[in-house]
């Protein structure tokens, strides 16, 4: 179930390749370490870690969220039952603590990693249950400080347990900034894709998120406007979105209310930060810029 | 969630108390401390390290299971939902990771104990579709090793961890050995609690485990057994339990083929082998050797 989870074999446990995610974590951890004189293999327990944690969140969350489909296959829940998925995640998470266990400074941003990570799912899940508007409604900062947790926070110890690797701790604390930084513009990128995403790409229908209800930045930025888009919005949402054509229609006045635009901007602001700590601390860490400029592409 | 986990408090969060568990994980690590002589507070991150491990491992086991009821509450998916359970499982085994962040030796032990857990769950589950006869029935031996994972390897931590922070590094794998026995002692007396146990003490019906069709080591125990009623046992079960006459036939058929008998001479054993590791390492260690001998009294 494990390799399946990892994109390494089909539900019948056939070997399989080209399943998995994108790597980004792993691919920080190891460049960071690279970054900061060590080795690329140095950095290598870190990579291991931050993927096998992140493997477990996504284990969990398609169990939370009932998300039936996961990187154009059935979610691990979906195809081996509830209890089995949870096991494994828990399987996931313990194998990537048990991989730190000789790196003690690496294991500190690993742990920090894995109490925000936790704060940011709960502050998910507790969004779902407050209004499109009004005084509950949530705030865009409110959203970012659950992006950071939810997503910022694994980029973060990605960042930081790859230079404590590498040779660097004292450097450990802005990495995990860097890495939070490109978290959220990360999250924010997916938010957008999960509205306006290629379905071949996303392996999602398009709008998916709008229709699912969902509070996501470009959504939470157009409310936030001041503009007749926003309010006629507001209204389309505190309703409910029933059918195709009330899903489109919510999706242009996003963009009308200027919410793609703003979400974009603030995307490009973390990256910004990101990349200014890296200037400062890591001048010629070429390719690890290399790495937050493709990302900074995403968001365009 | 995490205190109605703790039996801080009930299910709408008014505090409460006396509703937690019996506290033998915690009270191991610091005893196992003072036994190697450190200071009983010197023991408290292992302590509460093992019990929130212990909590999470409660949360998510009874999601898996099924259950309904836990020390005579609501289990915690039942009160919150599956979704805000396991992720509360989730925060419960971060916050356990978090609290031995500063202390390395005894992480590895706690990280250990993690691995083996998981690995003692997923037995656990496999064994409930393995049939009661034939080759491919549960041996007493495959049955051991599960327990051994899934509570001995907590037991286990609490003594290494404890041991580790009390300043007596050196002292951990003969530790982890003392818990891992006591540990499986205890899920023995478990298991036959599980079937015989007062239900007014346990919280659960008499035959509660026979019910469920668990595989438990009296029942293992008696159907390994040369005996008439091993065989009637054998075939009732593999027909399956139908009604309380069943049931209760089936509980006297465990005694009559020496199952009960068997399970507790498997669980003096490994008291036995615990105290004999403690007299020879900690021939001082009064206090540690008296939660042994409650332990050996809780299997008569």
């Amino acid at each position: 179930m494990s390799a399946y989870a990892l994109g390494w074999s089909d539900a019948d446990g056939r070997p399989d390749t080209g399943l998995g995610g994108k790597g980004v974590r792993p691919a920080i951890a190891m460049l960071a370490a690279e970054a900061v004189g060590g080795t690329a293999e140095s950095g290598l327990p870190g990579a291991v870690a931050v993927e096998l944690v992140h493997a477990f969140s996504l284990a969990h969350d398609d169990i939370i969220d009932h998300d039936e489909r996961r990187r154009h296959r059935d979610a691990l829940w979906k195809a081996y039952g509830v209890g089995p998925a949870l096991v494994t995640g828990d399987a996931l998470l313990a194998l990537a603590v048990s991989r730190l266990v000789g790196f003690p400074e690496a294991m500190r941003y690993l742990s920090a990693a894995l109490i925000e990570l936790v704060n940011g799912q709960t502050a998910d899940m507790a969004f779902e249950n407050r209004p499109w508007r009004g005084a509950r409604a949530v705030t865009i900062d409110e959203y970012t400080a659950m992006v950071a947790g939810k997503t910022g926070s694994l980029l973060g110890a990605a960042a930081a347990t790859g230079a404590c690797l590498g040779g660097a701790p004292e450097l450990g604390e802005r990495m995990w900034e860097v890495g939070r930084d490109l978290g959220v513009a990360f999250q924010i990128a997916d938010d957008m894709l999960g509205i306006w995403g290629d379905p071949h790409v996303t392996g999602k229908p398009v709008y998916n998120d709008l229709r699912r209800d969902k509070k996501t930045i470009p959504v939470l930025a157009a409310l936030a406007a001041d503009h007749p888009a926003a309010r006629t919005l507001s209204a389309m949402l505190s309703d409910g979105l029933s059918g195709e054509d009330a899903v489109r229609h919510a999706a242009r006045l996003v963009e009308e209310a200027g919410g793609r635009a703003a979400a974009q901007a603030l995307a490009e602001r973390h990256v910004t930060a990101a990349l200014a700590v890296l200037d400062e601390c890591l001048p010629e860490a070429t390719e690890l810029r290399a790495l937050c400029d493709s990302l900074a592409n995403r968001i365009h």
